[in-house]
């Protein structure tokens, strides 16, 4: 039985509990501000989309879900998984779903488990814990909420009370679903994000065809760094005309430099040719962060900067099944020598803005807490990915805030592709900073008051002030 | 005063502690799995065997212990531990143990001092804290016991309700204790585990002899990688036979990666001719795990892999002392690029089973749980050695089950020599996941009925079911 | 409004909130004991030094303040942080200090909040939170405190109870103060510590004046490496004579390891010449550690090393305001490795002491306390710097006192330039440590007579002994 009570998540101690209680109620209900996900935008172009069956809502897109039962055993294929090899997949949702139920066991404890429990009580009004057994009654229900006329993403838009939504593009995306988002007249913000890794990264799979778009979208031909950086500033400007509000990167490591003019070129033109190695790629990208600095620092577009992920990690699984699906790992993580480069030059600029998200927790007190209690131009994004859960965010708390403030922050965002999860993920973080200040008032650390304006920083007004919405 | 009330360990919070000893009752008189530990097979082989003095039981062979009366400038020898370069050691046991008592303040909050409570509790009786001032009379209590018939290794075993032990055992071992067990006919479970660091690892002090060692008993004469690849095989074979379950290694780094046939060969040759430098020995020590993991594949013994600890850190206690004397210092590891070569060929393989064990805990949530919730054949060892403690116990819970899930886990293992230890280590690790649980349960993240399996799982299944037992 | 309750800081749990408290009673009013930091020892040479106005007394000298005002865009020149490079600052104190006090809710949950409101509270009687409202009203009601006769230096020494107070001096220091404390007969203990940086660390600006002024103050003309070590032992013992207990050094890392005499010589040639590079200048402390290694052996003063701050990360901030502007920037490190030259050397060497303070939070469990916890002369310094804060308190015990006993650690020590803040650090310190001990107790780990006595050691015996005081 799910039942979900008021003070769940919340620490066991009474007197913690009932603070926590009361400075999460106020916050509760405020709009959601989502500045960084991957929501496809085509859920809002098209007035009418729908879901599709339970299980394409809510396991064959979830990497978060499936890795889990691929470890004990159980194939993607059978969940339904899309191949890219042209295998066999199960093709009776039905019989996919039965498998993720009869393991659902497996995520007890697991944020996974904890989003998928609020997202059938809410959206679906299920109470039950799935299982083998209530797997295909509990199937009928979800199919039925999803025929009705009621469930489409624009009107949970509105049921979920999301104030602002962005999306995350590519620098070659015609942004033609943002434009008929647009278009349509319709009262919900849904923005893009400019993400320039496939063309930025050498070393992505098929790196050429990505250029070869740029050139075609940007109608600038990309032949050296020089025509590389027009289209990219022309690229820049046209989703900043689109409402972007920010750009997002993503690198295995924090390295940032500036290459010579001369070295940059040799290397485009290497790449150009096919000929780029692992080291040139590393170089290449570290070089176009301090780019991407200065037209921020330019343009005002925000930067994210992810780190730390190494994509792929499994061959097979690369091979069959693609990106995205489960096999990145984290490594760790070195930020004090690798953005000095970037810093020096930006770092005092009250231009830019660089908001910070990494997969290695040590560096939260011994470095990205101390670079954002220093630099102006630096905020630390919340846990990232396997770390938004429970005691991600406790750690996070616990290990930045002495040092940066919560004011160096940039509040939460839910970084996911899961739209019917967002509600819950916003809650979880809310719940968690609402129990994480209690902490601090009934330790008589900070007052009732100042509580209060703190965990509603922490729930809604930071990721409007660092995204400057 | 030892007085051990029953909710010690858990959560001083009433309701959290009322909810651990519920979880923890059904739990705790469960058999003891122990598939993972260095007790010595004589114990069991000689059904009269007799532990000798106080001394010789619970001080001279612990370097837990001594280490920390070394760090406070007490000498080794004045506490009667052996040494190997022929200088003089204390022969009065009763003033090696006074010397303990004296310091045995040292051990307060510690693990050690934990368990020591428990086994004198338990064992002998013993409620008071051990000190200068009663330690002679706590000698006689405890040698009185040992004195007694029914103090002997096989009937602890069934007092200490063991279900299963496994020793630890050199490649070039002759199994002939546990030959002697099994002709015995007694009916204990003691099984050998196959570990073959002496002969894989070619930077081993006297790895000729090693080598010779390992010609001599599997009866092929070791000359070149294929001759050794072989020898190792019919070992392997041998222990299973012997009933083996699983294999040990251990490494300083979790460095994999297979060379080729000449390059093996080559670095071979040099070891053999006394030759192969520290490049040479970390690998063939890479190159020998994929060979390990391919033999796991084909025969089914389980591999563990034990990483991080810098050996003999400390030259002048190496020279007097030898080995295992409290001078083994952890260091920082990596796993995500290390084990990719191994786990790319052998990690989505059905018949293959990795149990990793580290004494980095950073690793934790950022390496090591994302790689067991994502490959079918990783299982997470329980924390290690310094971390086999309730701190250590509680960041493994926290960081590793959100993203691994405990059904990744393999559950607990002691890891001892000390075998009069061991009810109190499991107790601890019992009451430790039933605390973690109930944690669980009054913040509403999982139910009751959940917390009462899931406790049951770490204190016993998952064990049994990791090690295929 | 500040309160400052009784049972600030301690967990909420009833049981433990008051054990905390039992814990914590007899140790409020102990001495302080302060064997390291770096007050400046001017205040105490002359018997009527004045602190100055408010904001020289607490905003302008202390950089844990204006870092964090400055990362949220208040230029240091508007808090009349002094320049180096001649541009203007504000010379209103009022002003600036109406800047910070408008900022002042940056400091929510960091410890540089709590420390204020207890000095507010117990050195000026001040109860409300300074916000930009009252900020001049509190700058009148401190600076009339200020202006009082007994607001020295010298009578807040009696009045914070101190015991002992090291201050750091660089090695070519004419301990000029230190000698006029001396020679005016007062009765409090102030002490140097000898603190060659400056001279050992080749990369130090200026190096040539700090080897110049090191020729004159010692008399030895120093032409190479003989010279250089006679003029360092020479400086020692006249430190020793001074009083001094301890040494200090700071490093970016922990790397240690005697060169030869050739190159030790060639690389000193290389500095003397203007010619060494990084590496020279790494190499040259590394060896330079088992230099002062052997001297600290030999003279008996303790070693203390810090390690990993990289100092003046952002050259901007460097050039225009100096040093110590709250732009130090931890980095990881790595001590297993890079110790193990100095330990196998002096490790062993009972006149030898070594007290090791980082700020990589991850190397304490997995590194220091393992070492800590088996060579004699190891000893573990408090968290440091950003780590001495409640949770860093917390995590410091958690991870090192499993390992390595409380005992073989040094007590507090403050560290800090910020002389009116001394008592809220011990004090925080006591609680943290009566906190923790509580847990223990409540948890039935320790008696409550064992908790008493390790609370105690914590609080004040420890520093004694690691000290040697």
């Amino acid at each position: 039985m799910n039942d979900l009570p008021e003070t769940r998540y919340f620490s066991p101690d009474p007197a913690q509990r009932t603070m926590a209680l009361e400075l999460y109620r106020p916050v509760a209900d405020l709009p959601l501000v989502c500045p960084h996900g991957h929501v496809d935008p085509r859920l809002f172009a098209d007035p009418n989309y729908r879901f599709g069956s339970p299980a394409e809502l809510l396991l064959i897109p979830d990497h978060y879900i499936f890795r889990m039962l691929y470890a004990q055993g159980v194939s993607m294929a059978d969940l339904s998984v899309p191949r890219q090899d042209g295998g066999a997949t199960e093709t009776d949702h039905r019989r996919a779903w039965q498998r993720f139920a009869d393991h659902f066991y497996l995520f007890r404890g697991t944020p996974t488990g904890l989003w998928l429990r609020e997202e059938l009580a809410h959206l679906f009004g299920i109470t039950e814990t799935l299982n083998g057994r209530n797997a295909q009654n509990l199937y009928d229900q979800i199919d039925d909420k999803l025929q009705s006329p009621n469930f489409t993403p624009r009107q949970l838009y509105d049921r979920f009370n999301i104030e602002l939504l962005c999306t995350t593009d590519a620098a070659t995306d015609t942004l033609a679903h943002h434009q008929a988002i647009r278009e349509s007249g319709w009262h919900g913000r849904v923005l893009p994000t400019f993400r320039p890794d496939a063309v930025v990264n050498l070393d992505t799979e098929n790196w050429p065809d990505h250029i070869a778009r740029l050139s075609a979208v940007s109608g600038v031909e990309v032949v050296d760094v020089a025509s590389f950086i027009r289209a990219l500033e022309q690229r820049r400007a046209f989703f900043k005309e689109m409402g972007a509000k920010a750009t997002d990167q993503a690198a295995l490591t924090a390295y940032t430099g500036r290459l010579s003019a001369a070295d940059a070129e040799a290397i485009f033109q290497r790449a150009l040719h096919g000929r780029a190695d692992a080291t040139d790629a590393a170089q290449f990208t570290g070089h176009m962060l301090m780019e991407m600095a200065r037209m921020s620092a330019e343009d005002g577009l925000v930067m994210q900067l992810h780190v730390g992920a190494y994509r792929n990690h499994n061959d097979l699984i690369f091979q069959q099944f693609g990106r995205d699906r489960g096999a990145d790992i984290p490594t760790a993580s070195e930020f004090t020598h690798n953005l000095r480069p970037l810093l020096n030059v930006f770092g005092n600029d009250p231009r830019f803005r660089l908001i910070l998200f990494n997969l290695d927790e040590t560096t939260y007190g011994r470095e990205l807490a101390p670079l954002a209690g220093h630099y102006p131009a630096v905020k630390l994004g919340p846990p990232w990915w396997f770390f938004d859960s429970l005691n991600g965010m406790r750690r996070y708390f616990d290990r930045v805030m002495e040092t940066a403030g919560i004011y160096n922050t940039a509040g939460f965002n839910d970084d996911t592709r899961a739209y019917p999860s967002i509600p819950a993920r916003h809650d979880l973080w809310r719940r968690a900073a609402a129990d994480w200040v209690a902490g601090l008032v009934v330790r008589h650390m900070v007052s009732e008051e100042e509580g209060a304006e703190m965990t509603r920083a922490l729930a809604y007004d930071l990721a409007k002030q660092a995204y400057q919405l």
